[in-house]
């Protein structure tokens, strides 16, 4: 997918190295293909293992299969691990590494402990650096936001009658077509089964009355975008009545995002106006969006980080709604990526 | 997707007791969908988090996200997990718990080491059990090749004029036209990028004068198939010798395939015959396949194991070629499951 900004790795690479610096780290490694993609710009296939090693002084390393062997192609420095020893080897040089504590498996940390350094987790101080998006990964986003859009549109026009599995499968042909894919599985609920926050969609046949609640997003060139919408031909006054809250304390949270509020803050705001209509706290208001569906927000908003906001209430036996844009942070504001999806 | 068949869960829960018996533990937790889909049924969002705790005594306990409000309608013995000291207290009660240390992060293993029971890896203990397949599981592999070769025979009508990605795309939405997806990211390359065994298909035009080699499979209830096809409108003399030659060894190394065969075996035979042609030896001949498109095969291949076929030549600047077909191992031969998908 064209366009005319480019990942700025140079950048990302300096704050990387000055996040160690100040942790007292000489290297990072990482297995996650999100930090990879992120400092280096090399995407492989979904099951390729995959390690980088990101030293203080000099270039970042890739440690990747044989069988990639296309990868000197997309970046210069690869190694290829015939044996997990090649990484060893790789880190041998340093004396304090970092690594994500959370991708990598207790296998690869055994082996690690073979060698005499210091092993000191970082995937949050990753993470930190990646909640501030810039242009191009915000470009990415909105792009992913516009093709959500129109497949959405093209697949709501017809729900009632398909099952929620033919609407989800609808949904990945409508991505693929567009030549992207979906972010994330996508959820599709009908009637009752709104009641469920992360529903499986299943054979259940759309009927006329049902409203139907779908959570679903593009990926474009490695970056998510996070949507729900709900749609319905009509819907009954108490059904009616709890959509609209729904999307009023959307609105009310959009209004005090800006770059500086505390995510505490706008957390107990969103749960106050939960509680002040009597409806239940089921999960918080949002999270952090990019290469991850799900990322960190920090505590404090920063300006540029991308965020969902996304209100919901599930009543047992009833319903469910949850209503949900992705917007960037900006001063005083934010701008809703997600806005020209039209909400009923 | 329906069948007369069932998954049998208290038949594979007996295998795995026994081995825990013999491995000494009353415990085994684990955090891979699939072995928790095998010994469940339960079968989630992929990005869901879930732990599977299994006693030696009793039944087994899953450890799911909130979220995941439905779960107890798919399986009763459901532990809603607020925080991961709600699985810790799932594991309290025993003394030896078993773990798979190649899908448990770091993070995960310093939290259990909190607890003072005695933990040991199981990973290769787990997978050995999945290595022979039941009727069901057959099956299903077996519905997934017939679905592969619809939607390969379908898409590779038209070939020429695309490019790689877009018949990646074609094969995705393929499956999702049929109810299934794939089983892991299709490799489609053209051209000189066949000489790649791991090529991500890009944005590359198929010309005329190309051969298409096509790595791709569906997945049915869980099930991977995993089968390699190449097309061509002509091919030169040269090319047409290698890829006759990578046919033949598919050919001949079918030919010894049967339960009680050594591994070992099997892949020198697969080298001698790449060498007696003077080709270099890029990946082994095979792998189990099953819940994973990557599994072990054991030293010695079992009765109804399920493993793939697939000897490659891949040949700098010039041209690859991987012919892979999907078998059951049965007594005294290989029943090819992807046998009804033509090899041109």
């Amino acid at each position: 997918m064209g366009t005319h900004l480019k990942p700025d790795f140079a950048k990302r690479g300096k704050a990387l190295k000055k996040m160690m610096a100040e942790k007292d780290l000489d290297a990072v490694m990482t297995s996650s293909q999100n930090e990879i993609l992120y400092y280096t710009g090399y995407i492989g296939l979904k099951d390729d293992r995959l390690f980088m090693i990101f030293p203080l002084d000099g270039r970042p390393k890739l440690a990747v299969s044989p069988l990639s062997n296309e990868a000197k192609k997309f970046y210069p420095e690869i190694v290829y691990m015939e044996k997990f020893a090649d990484v060893l080897a790789c880190l041998k040089p340093y004396k304090a590494v970092g690594y994500d504590e959370r991708a990598v498996s207790i296998m690869v940390y055994q082996e690690l402990n073979k060698l005499k350094i210091r092993l000191q987790p970082a995937t949050d101080a990753l993470e930190a650096l990646r909640i501030a998006k810039d242009a191009y990964e915000i470009e990415q986003i909105r792009k992913a936001a516009a093709i959500t859009g129109k497949v959405l549109a093209s697949v709501s026009e017809r729900l009632v009658g398909r099952s929620e599995k033919e609407i989800a499968d609808a949904l990945e042909i409508g991505y693929r077509k567009m030549g992207t894919e979906s972010a994330y599985d996508s959820i599709v609920c009908a009637g009752s089964n709104t009641q469920f926050v992360h529903h499986a969609p299943a054979a259940k046949i759309v009927g006329g009355k049902d409203a139907v609640m779908i959570d679903t997003a593009a990926k474009v060139n490695g970056y998510c975008c996070d949507v729900t919408r709900i749609f319905f031909r009509r819907m009954d006054a108490k059904r009616r009545k709890l959509y609209e809250d729904v999307k009023h304390i959307k609105d009310e949270i959009t209004g005090i995002i800006k770059a500086g509020a505390a995510c505490k803050d706008i957390e107990d705001f969103y749960r106050s106006l939960l509680r002040k209509k009597g409806y239940p706290v089921v999960h918080s208001f949002g999270h952090g969006v990019g290469l991850s569906v799900h990322e960190p927000t920090g505590d404090v908003l920063k300006e540029n980080a991308v965020i969902t906001i996304e209100p919901g209430v599930y009543i047992k036996n009833f319903a469910g709604f949850r209503v949900e844009d992705t917007v960037v942070v900006k001063k005083g504001k934010a701008d809703v990526l997600s806005g020209m999806i039209p909400i009923t």
